[in-house]
């Protein structure tokens, strides 16, 4: 007997009919004789809804307000918790819900961006062991002050992989309205194809870059905790693609996936003082600012010892990052600052960069053969990104698919 | 300084700038000096949507679904009293929400529509002397096993006059979309007038009758603990209408109101074996089942011993209550069953009644030159009901009002 944890995100609960699907997918796993404790977004629409009446009442400056925000929108999944046990309890099936103060699935106080302190995993294993399927609400859990907290948006999953992680669960699933994860956006390439399995590590990548699968977060606790995570789709019976450890995967390829984000811009600034303490003096109050810098290049351009920095930072923050770096103009003595809101970063990523030579190489070679300029790289361990003129963003990503041969298995 | 809960419906909090609306209410209170503990329904419509819900997945037959029941239609107030306490907040007024849980308020176990064991003032009395405004979800509270109830429709009526009665409120204002109580409908009797003043009893009389301006158990509850109840509009600035005891209204008049009900219909028995435990074979089961009999009249019609019962249910149960008839035909031995669903009780309601001779007579005369039939009477201290065909419903009404002068002060 198997212990899975099932997750359902917001399309696969928008509508009673969905919540009836889920509960055949519940049925299925304790059909094969295993526990089963699910977890449940807000129904699609929902939590945008609750958010729009959150703003319009207020700008959220402080922690009082988050801690209301969190009131607010955490009472989505608790709508769904309570819905699914109901169509679970209908079908006969011993089925009971939970919100996260009833678990406790205790966090922080980070009201709006709660991180997970502890899941009490005894009285769910109670709960499963008496023949019943606990239906969790995503997304929430319970300050030490007895405030409802959310764990910011897509935290169902952080949810879902941090109660498999509690309960030792053999697997978690993450059913979404995608079949699993490409090797790149189907939309853009039509000869994307599906992954069997990936590695945590290549997933946190494509992950972080903007293949919106599954929430950072909940991908980095999987790998700490060795959680086998499957993203399939609810909306029909076929396996997904599996997150698992390098050592599972015999033959890794050059590289697994393109990734690809639109989310950045650029700022660079010219003939900068280049005296030590200059990075932290540009990028401290950033940091405070809570922006979050990505890429990063400095050139020495002249023997005056003045350089150029250019950096990206999420479009959102763009305005604030300006004000940011305007404050410390005195200290940097720079000479101009450019901004550029038409740019996109286009990402390979793939663990087989590791034994594989030349492969940043070839990807820069594509880009010129279609006469794309780069204006930034950067690279780790496994993967390549460069920044590129927005307009390109399709063309590149179809010709590194092509260059890397992903359509084929 | 007076300590104050205040009461918002549905209609009150529809919307964002209905919330708002509400917040000047809140602040007005505070301006005066006041404390100011504040109870929240959904959003109008929002309660319905969930009922919704839950019905198109479970007939809800069981005490779990019930209790799932509880976990999603609970959600609403949750939602209102996060936005009420964040636009008090942004209006530089201290505040927090408060689940049920988090109070907490304390019910039995009978999901659906529990009763308050025990609200922990204590804590409650804490936020408000540290100068916050408590924002409470009404309608719901917190099981002795930690699940979520609700206190059964319009319970945030009795959620307000609970919280009243165990912090010592001062007063109980709730905030509704008529503007008090009125000596009848004013959507039948266009001279129909606001009271200033009702008893207890009164009330309670006329919101069992149908006049669905508090639930009869909150009034019930004020009663019971002397707590001081103004029932009035959100919508405009003027008082309502005072709940009191009885000796606090100086003079009272002959009638005090005139109440109407479509919701019932009556079921005739002919010829019942008049033998003794008779009443207790019929009532019995219907009991049983759960279904509220209102009026019953017995009348021997013959020298042969049996006898002819007239009672009614309401409508929406008739069909229950006929099903609990027919299980016991053969003990009762009645001849035949009727039905009739077209009708209508109305009702004279007044302390009055107990110092003032001849009303029932005065009420029986004026329907008598209307032409009206009087199917069934029922009386007690200070009302008498008659069961009329539903069509004169509105001419009776008005009748009533001129007859007992009602329309002035």
């Amino acid at each position: 007997m198997a212990l899975i944890v099932q997750k359902f995100g917001g399309t696969s609960v928008a509508n009673i009919e969905r919540i009836r699907n889920v509960a055949t997918k519940v049925k299925k796993e304790l059909d094969l004789g295993n526990q089963v404790a699910v977890v449940v977004s807000a129904m699609s629409g929902v939590t945008n809804q609750l958010v729009a009446y959150v703003q319009e009442l207020s700008p959220l400056t402080s922690a009082a307000a988050w801690a209301e925000y969190d009131q607010v929108v955490s009472s989505g999944e608790q709508v769904t918790s309570g819905l699914l046990a109901l169509c679970l309890h209908e079908m006969g099936i011993p089925a009971r819900s939970f919100s996260g103060w009833q678990m406790p699935l205790i966090s922080d106080s980070a009201h709006g961006k709660a991180r997970i302190s502890s899941i009490e995993a005894e009285a769910m294993h109670k709960v499963l062991n008496s023949g019943q399927v606990a239906v969790v609400a995503g997304f929430q859990g319970m300050t030490p002050e007895g405030r409802v907290s959310t764990l910011g948006r897509g935290g169902s999953d952080t949810s879902a992989v941090a109660l498999a992680a509690a309960l030792k669960a053999d697997r978690c699933d993450i059913y979404t309205d995608v079949d699993g994860v490409y090797t790149t956006d189907p939309r853009i390439v039509e000869g994307a194809r599906k992954l069997d399995k990936i590695t945590y590590e290549e997933m946190l990548e494509l992950a972080s870059l903007g293949a919106k699968v599954l929430q950072t977060r909940s991908v980095e606790m999987a790998m700490n905790h060795g959680v086998m995570v499957q993203v399939l789709t609810s909306f029909a019976d076929k396996p997904g693609t599996l997150l698992v450890k390098e050592e599972e995967i015999v033959e890794h390829k050059r590289i697994t996936g393109i990734a690809y984000s639109r989310d950045e811009a650029r700022i660079t600034l010219t003939q900068v003082a280049n005296i030590p303490g200059m990075s932290a003096a540009l990028f401290g109050p950033l940091a405070d600012a809570n922006i979050n810098v990505d890429m990063i290049v400095q050139n020495v351009t002249e023997d005056s010892g003045a350089t150029d920095i250019t950096f990206t930072v999420p479009k959102a923050d763009l305005e604030h990052a300006l004000k940011a770096v305007q404050g410390v103009k005195s200290t940097l003595k720079y000479k101009s600052m450019h901004t550029d809101r038409n740019v996109a970063k286009v990402s390979i990523v793939g663990v087989g960069m590791r034994s594989h030579a030349g492969i940043a190489q070839t990807m820069f070679k594509t880009l010129a053969e279609k006469n794309i300029n780069i204006l930034v790289i950067s690279t780790s361990e496994i993967k390549v990104s460069v920044l590129i003129s927005e307009d390109y963003t399709e063309l590149a990503v179809r010709a590194l698919h092509a260059a890397f041969e992903l359509e084929k298995a």
